[in-house]
């Protein structure tokens, strides 16, 4: 059977698929020189290990029977429970047991409500620039995505209203709006109060589905925490996705969706097709974490660890890079977006900074109708505290090089972008 | 919001997608004096729980800083490696790292090659009866599935060739063929090894990909093991799907695909956009079990205890069941076949038998195409060896009276189905 027979099997979307910039990125974790900025992992110093071990132990002592069975798809009762009451407690958007199904991370949230709401060509909203996991995941259902400018403040409300409007003329139906509204993937920025209010009130005059991922939400490190849009959601219009990934760890691989219990049942049947029941070990070693105080006083511990993170990766932007880079200060989450001259292309630059063992990810794959091509994410939860300011240090090298090269060397008067 | 607002929202696969009679079932296992052979759960006396406390307190004190963070989607490489080797010394079937991916379970296999094979429409080859998660599988995929009549030999060969060569008039396109060979769910028969070898000649001379899944071949309690249909495979036209729930717990949902490279690349990119990883901390769990030589020896302790279960409930139907109903012998795996009289329907008989605390799956869903309302399927591995006992007296009852009623009381007169 020759490679050209597969190729006439595939099926159409599969044929479309590529894989993403970051993943190919991560690989390069491996080198030990090599300081990546890349990605979006956790640091494992931010993983409770210690506290982790007698819960581990426990599960294996007591509930070995249950936690190493298969679960029901909707997942571990009990863990559900918690959520479903977490979600009121921290939130002030409480749930039922039925508003709660266990995923195997909110990826696959995303790509099971994708699965339920999207045939081939359906339209969906996103920020423009969005998390790639999402773009990825509506794009393996052949979705068109139609991306929504953004602002230091997020999506921008008019502009979605605008949007809105043209594709009601044009008697266009969009599926739903995903947002990551607060400490967005990758831009670090937060919606404020005002506007998620805002953009709530536009989705329910257009009779539109919302879905708000918040990874991210509770690592927090000043300011004033804004409350969720589900937490507004009075007509039963958002979908809020949430993970345990950044804030316990990722390797116990479990998320949940909170929604209509209608819509949790549609879920629940396309994921008993797709993997029958998330991991029931990790389920119950996080219900244990959670019912054992350990999870909200280690919130409070990686707080500390990626605030102190941000803030030296700030401060060696000061010292090291030229004046003609422009950056955010992100409240919390793991990612600063960093805008390079027009003149410049992260992408082009890669090979460069790689050379240099510094990597980073380019901005241009997180603008689902292109763009971006001289923005890039750097993330400051992984490396250590030494790498960053000689990881920035070895980047502002090589920009500094660039733009010294399309300047004839005189960098310093380069026009500033505002 | 109405909820028929939704409805206009959804997909039209999530539409078609029914909740399966089996995940119905499951739910009746939590009542006390149920005695349930529905399920395929494997028997928590089957878990190494005692063997397993040292590798996973080893997990968590050697390795937590990677078994707790993001894995690669390919999954662990050490795990791959050891999967690997362990195809060729168990199988005959050697393979490289880059032709394994660790999925969540085999039913994420049978998802994600369904993601990268089939449009809406695409025709699917399948035994008669086949694994109802397949079925999902496919369906979720908008396929449509051919079903070919099986014997105690699994599917029939002559009648494969039939309908291949029919579709071939037609223009028409089998995008595969889905079988278990070895202790088939639902039927538990095995194709023995010259009819593996005509089904391969088969799949060679008609250009198809076959899809080998084998959850049950190494729970094998007596006879000669027949060779994976994968060992033969040197047209890389086998995509082997693997899982240690049934051979250590189900509880880590780690399981994997064998195929070519390419098809492993693709099926990568597909997981990559529906969960990122499987949970890192099972696949850890695994690799050391195996590494620590705790997975073979337990094996053999889970054949005794399946095989006297099988045993069991063969000796309860020969006791108690009527002469009208006929069962197989499998020699492995974890399900009996049962076909009732045809005038006997399993479905209608179902809430007599649950009002009298017992439980079975009814074979029509197993029957892509209809029909099998007379057949059920027994699962012999969930059960305490006095629960089958009972069981299955109690089932019997309920049998009798069925066939008692239908026949004025005369049982006995019914003309035994040869």
């Amino acid at each position: 059977m020759k490679k050209s027979t597969y190729a006439n099997l595939y099926s159409r979307s599969s044929n479309t698929m590529k894989s993403s910039e970051i993943r190919e990125l991560l690989k390069l974790l491996n080198s030990p020189d090599m300081i990546s900025f890349a990605g979006g992992l956790p640091n494992p110093d931010a993983f409770p290990i210690e506290k982790m071990k007698p819960i581990v132990e426990h599960v294996m002592q007591t509930h070995a029977r249950d936690a190493l069975q298969y679960g029901t798809t909707e997942g571990h009762n009990k863990l559900r429970d918690v959520i479903a009451r977490g979600m009121g407690q921290q939130y002030g958007a409480p749930q039922a047991l039925s508003n709660i199904m266990i995923t195997n991370g909110s990826q696959q949230g995303l790509d099971l409500i994708s699965k339920i709401f999207l045939n081939p060509g359906d339209k969906v909203l996103t920020a423009n620039p969005t998390y790639l996991g999402a773009i990825m995941a509506f794009q393996a259902h052949e979705a068109q995505i139609s991306a929504i400018a953004l602002d230091e403040q997020g999506i921008i409300p008019e502009l979605l209203e605008d949007k809105l409007e043209y594709m009601e003329q044009r008697k266009e139906q969009a599926k739903f709006l995903y947002l990551v509204p607060t400490f967005q993937n990758p831009t670090g920025v937060t919606i404020p109060l005002k506007r998620r209010e805002k953009i709530y009130d536009i989705i329910c005059r257009h009779d539109l589905i919302l879905i708000e991922d918040d990874p991210y939400g509770l690592l927090r490190f000043e300011g004033k925490r804004e409350p969720l849009i589900k937490s507004m959601d009075d007509e039963n219009r958002v979908i809020y996705l949430g993970t345990f990934s950044k804030i316990l760890a990722p390797g116990f691989r479990t998320g949940w969706i909170a929604a209509h219990e209608e819509i949790i049942r549609k879920a629940t049947i396309a994921k008993q097709a797709q993997d029958l029941c998330t991991n029931n070990f990790g389920q119950y070693c996080i219900f244990e974490a959670i019912y054992h105080d350990i999870l909200f006083p280690h919130i409070k511990e990686i707080i500390t660890i990626y605030k102190e993170k941000r803030d030296l990766m700030i401060d060696a932007l000061k010292e090291f890079f030229p004046k003609e880079v422009r950056w955010n200060k992100p409240q919390g989450g793991l990612f600063l977006w960093l805008v390079l001259p027009e003149f410049m292309s992260a992408l082009t630059m890669l090979p460069r900074a790689i050379e240099n063992n510094v990597a980073y990810v380019t901005g241009e794959p997180f603008f689902p109708n292109g763009g971006g091509h001289n923005t890039m994410r750097l993330n400051y939860s992984f490396a250590s505290n030494d790498q960053i300011k000689v990881g920035i240090e070895r980047l502002s090298h090589v920009i500094k090089n660039v733009i010294s090269e399309n300047t004839g060397g005189i960098a310093e008067d380069f026009v500033s972008i505002p």
